[in-house]
């Protein structure tokens, strides 16, 4: 018997045409960006960044990879366009970093070229730094013809909360399933615009300008975070999603007067970086907006799992299910399945590696699924609950703590502005957690009957310290690591 | 330097989860199909499919493929389910074929296990023969966890206009990127519905299908063309797309009152297999009804071209512009690239190769691109036009005519039932056009005066036959060879 495998002659095309070329061919007059209610057409963005590109081309200095470093606006976006086509990779530097974290990242990289738009002068070990402003003039270039599925397109550093920033890459057919796995869930329509105030050297933001040049959609590019303009543009545009972090989502509908709700083609505001509270959630339902929570990271070139808003009133702490070309399993610490532990995906989303760390990314590997690390269950009806990092987790006489909880539970505390929880070793109980908490008016006392009334015994706070400083990522993510190094620093609060 | 590509550790995931069962996972009481106002959602398909897979699977001569002969109902559509739940490749038959058709395409393909909702008793020659209805019990199985990107699904034969035919083979893979390409040129929502009136047994329905498992959405399977029946569905349901030849579309129009409309969230009447003339096109923008002109064929699994119902106006004649997954290039008999020539394509849903055959698909191969041997152009906005098979065209003292456009100058003739058009030799010309015609008060002279007023004289058949039978493939294709050898036989019109 002829197998059918014999018979495949030809291994399906590993590469799509230059996607910008292919939508300045097919949608030349849609809209690509949209900045400040001025716009341009996918046809002008090829144009533009075919020029920019052979300035970039002509600087002396320029290996196959280029660091950036940008704000949400049309220059940076131009830049980013015009290093696609001239098949450069991007490695996206995270403008909040300090110079020395800065300086490693170009260095692990091997970047000779930076381009921005800020003025680093001399601090910056690299051989040549260009402002946009200052490029050369050159001839606009022939853009790539392909993008080859396995290129990597982008570079993104992790922000490590325990260990040294790990560059991860992107391919190019990380960002296609990713677009799809997005559209399949949240549909797609001509009429499309998705609004990106999330960082563009987030994987959040550039994420949106894959899709649009995927999709053939308008992108609404924000600069700066203001809650009244933005409502503006979301109540009289046509746009149609946004991607927001919590913190976003409330102050938006702080924001928002009562009887005011988003334009009627507004379909989705897509929350990732972690869990919003219920009162947040119910406000969004007042004002008929669908909030899509959402699960991903940088390895995995954003959302993997999201939550219907048709779903959010009966399961309002679940960040959904995973999006059709994603697989979920839990597994227990020896890799069996279990009904909580550490969330494995398997996703054609999936980053290559991390570069020139091959290793770390195959430590986290086993038979094609990635070990998130994270910690969480699938209910019944195939949910899925992510309940903190492996790492973060506290046992307490056998009982498991999740810091995220705890700081969940306290969110709504009068006078508590920030909370962060970790475990304590203990003798009688292995470990108990202990809070670092910032606030007007707090007490030990007050903060533990809080909790009691909130939380099973085990889980309230055996003492709760007065902050010092707050040990943040440059994304925001809690550094719990650095917190327990530093907690003989801290007095306890009366 | 390090290359980029030194770095990747983790090829990407070359295999999807089992779609229906993913279906069933994250959408499972969205409906998967309607037939007769029955609905069946995708937890309840999946159900039965798992059970007759136990039932196909206790059969004792299946091997890795099984060939299958339906129509577009519930049965069928389930038998394809449970094949694809075992990990079998279906190999469609045409019910319209001869025995003597069907018996060599059972033959070509290998295959022992034939399942049917017909009776061909003893005619047919395989090893078994099971009509659905008597299929044994067994228990319901475990279905297979992957749909792997590479894995030939569907075996379908080209009718074959001039040669034997060819087992087209389509991948998983071949199928996902069609219906992603599909996606994005015709948008997609959660309340999407897709009516299968075109044979499944077809690439034009069974990539329907394939839609259904991937976007969540909605088939509605009709077995009969009744364009009554159709209309009120379209009119009443809320059917968003429908795949239709141009003949179907014809009838559907014809079957409208003028002052009634499809439901006002039809987005697509999909238009494959040829062109249509400018009158019909006229009546459907009357009703409003998007058309959607469209190219493709079995070997690219369905549409790579297709035109946008915003440019019908201005592009009337064109099949649109290629899908964004889709390249598309003109070029010469020498392979150069040309204003005017062959059309060939370089798509990810490009066949692995056609059955046993692996040369036929290599000789059509040029450096990534198939030569589909349709011949054509891009204007200078990048609208591609097809003018007939490249074997067609007649070349007249140096004019290229095809016989398409010629057929299609004389679709408004009073009287005129039918006509194809062939090239004869010819002394003096080389070759002339000539046309054999059926219909009802014609005469050589009315059908020559017709012709001159539509047409480049050069254009217009020499002589015209009266028809005595009609050529043409199972699918409805002229088959202009047979016509050719038998023209002697036929007798000149007065």
């Amino acid at each position: 018997m002829t197998k059918w495998y014999d018979n495949i002659v030809i291994k399906e095309v590993e590469k799509m045409e230059n996607w910008l070329v292919k939508r300045a061919q097919i949608t030349p007059n849609r809209v690509a960006v949209t900045m400040a209610h001025q716009d341009m057409t996918f046809a002008e963005v090829a144009q533009k960044a075919n020029h920019i590109a052979g300035k970039i081309s002509s600087l002396k200095d320029c290996n196959a990879r280029v660091a950036l470093i940008m704000t949400n606006n049309v220059a940076g976006y131009l830049i980013i366009m015009a290093l696609q086509q001239l098949g450069k990779t991007i490695v996206f530097i995270n403008r909040r970093l300090s110079v020395d974290e800065i300086n490693y990242q170009l260095s692990d990289a091997g970047v000779t070229l930076l381009l921005t738009d800020d003025d680093y002068t001399q601090a910056l070990q690299i051989k040549q730094q260009i402002r946009f402003s200052d490029l050369p003039d050159g001839e606009p270039i022939i853009p790539v013809t392909a993008f080859p599925d396995d290129f990597v397109t982008s570079v993104m550093y992790t922000s490590g909360t325990t260990s040294q920033p790990k560059g991860v890459m992107q391919t190019y057919k990380n960002h296609f399933y990713s677009a799809m796995g997005s559209a399949i869930n949240l549909g797609l329509s001509a009429q499309d615009a998705w609004l990106a105030v999330v960082p563009i050297f987030h994987i959040s933001g550039f994420s949106i300008l894959m899709r649009s040049l995927i999709y053939g959609m308008r992108v609404v590019l924000v600069e700066k975070f203001d809650s009244q303009a933005i409502n503006e543009l979301l109540i009289h545009d046509g746009i149609t999603t946004m991607s927001v972090v919590p913190v976003m989502l409330k102050q938006l509908l702080a924001a928002l007067p009562d009887d005011v709700n988003y334009n009627s083609h507004f379909r989705a505001m897509l929350l990732g970086g972690g869990p919003t509270d219920l009162a947040t959630l119910q406000k969004a339902q007042l004002h008929k907006l669908p909030v899509i929570q959402s699960y991903g990271m940088t390895e995995t070139a954003s959302q993997v799992v999201a939550l219907d808003s048709a779903d959010i009133v009966k399961k309002m702490q679940s960040v959904g299910k995973p999006l059709f070309p994603v697989s979920i399993t839990i597994r227990d610490q020896d890799g069996q399945p279990a009904d909580q532990g550490n969330i494995w995906i398997k996703s054609p989303t999936l980053t290559v590696g991390y570069l020139n760390k091959p290793q770390k990314l195959l430590q986290n590997m086993h038979d094609g699924w990635f070990d998130t690390e994270d910690f969480g269950y699938l209910d019944e009806d195939g949910f899925l609950y992510v309940q903190g990092r492996q790492g973060d987790m506290i046992n307490s006489g056998g009982e498991n703590i999740f810091p995220d909880e705890v700081e969940s539970a306290y969110a709504k505390m009068p006078g508590l502005d920030d909370i962060v929880v970790i475990g304590v070793p203990d003798d009688v109980w292995g470990a108990v957690p202990v809070a670092i908490v910032s606030g007007t008016g707090l007490s030990s006392d007050s903060l533990r009957q809080f909790g009691r009334e909130k939380l099973a015994h085990y889980k309230v706070p055996q003492s709760f310290y007065q902050a010092k400083y707050w040990h943040r990522t440059a994304s925001g993510k809690v550094q719990r690591q650095q917190f327990k190094a530093d907690l003989d620093a801290l007095e306890i609060l009366k």
